[in-house]
């Protein structure tokens, strides 16, 4: 597990090299559920809170790294983009934050494989989290493309 | 017209201290339509196009600074935050990108002024769109509160 956590922060630093201004760890993963954190110092506003681009990035990250895991444990190579999103501000943050993303159930997750294997595509939506204490500080609803990747 | 352009560069510049890693410029506004500038390079994602993290806080901060504008025109002091968006990724967005943020219309402005007169706050629902040569790459609808600001 620790290897693909390992794997999953190496992605990101090497991939989408932002996620190192923006000061993005792989936090944890317990098989069900990818934690992803960020420091307020380094997202901060003029508020003294965090700036919603930074939550936003944060949480769309979690769902892509969710997926990104998934695929991995499934041995699926993949390709993972972002199709649409929503987010609810709900709260400001006030410290360094974290977002959650829960694993699919896997009724969901044998649709989108046997899509994955018929059609070389799949769709799938997740929701991701971010709190302020125990409150839900963000809402987000992510929907991303998986295409199978063929070079692999 | 440039000192309020230079006004709202230096307060993102300083009030949300990551838009210069992200490369966020003030790039013009003609009393109508505010457009943000941000580089590829410093936004790049592993295909080469531009993070839809990125993206992101490029439209929030295209709506953001469209309601700044326009309540430095009206002589409102106001605090502005984002309570919800959704992002739209349409087209991958392959070279540095503009976000654009058109002004709502006079009836609009007029109403918001008077709720923020009548209760010291307001709601204003702004689109904002990203260009890929001349097509939509992605497409934005944010919602932001204004408070008015008593410490001025």
């Amino acid at each position: 597990m620790d290897n693909l956590l390992q794997g999953l922060q190496e992605t990101l630093n090497q991939e989408i090299p932002i996620t190192q201004h923006l000061g993005i760890i792989v936090e944890s993963y317990d098989n069900k559920c990818l934690i992803l954190k960020a420091p307020l110092a380094q997202n901060i506003n003029h508020k003294g809170t965090a700036f919603a681009g930074s939550l936003n990035a944060l949480v769309t990250l979690a769902g892509w790294g969710q997926i990104w895991l998934l695929l991995k444990e499934l041995g699926i190579p993949g390709k993972i983009v972002i199709q649409d999103s929503s987010s609810n501000y709900l709260l400001p943050v006030q410290r360094d934050f974290l977002a959650i993303c829960h694993k699919p159930d896997t009724h969901y997750i044998a649709k989108m494989e046997a899509m994955l294997q018929k059609r070389g595509k799949a769709r799938i939506e997740l929701n991701a989290e971010i709190y302020n204490d125990k409150a839900i500080a963000v809402a987000f609803k992510g929907r991303y493309v998986i295409d199978l990747d063929d070079e692999h």
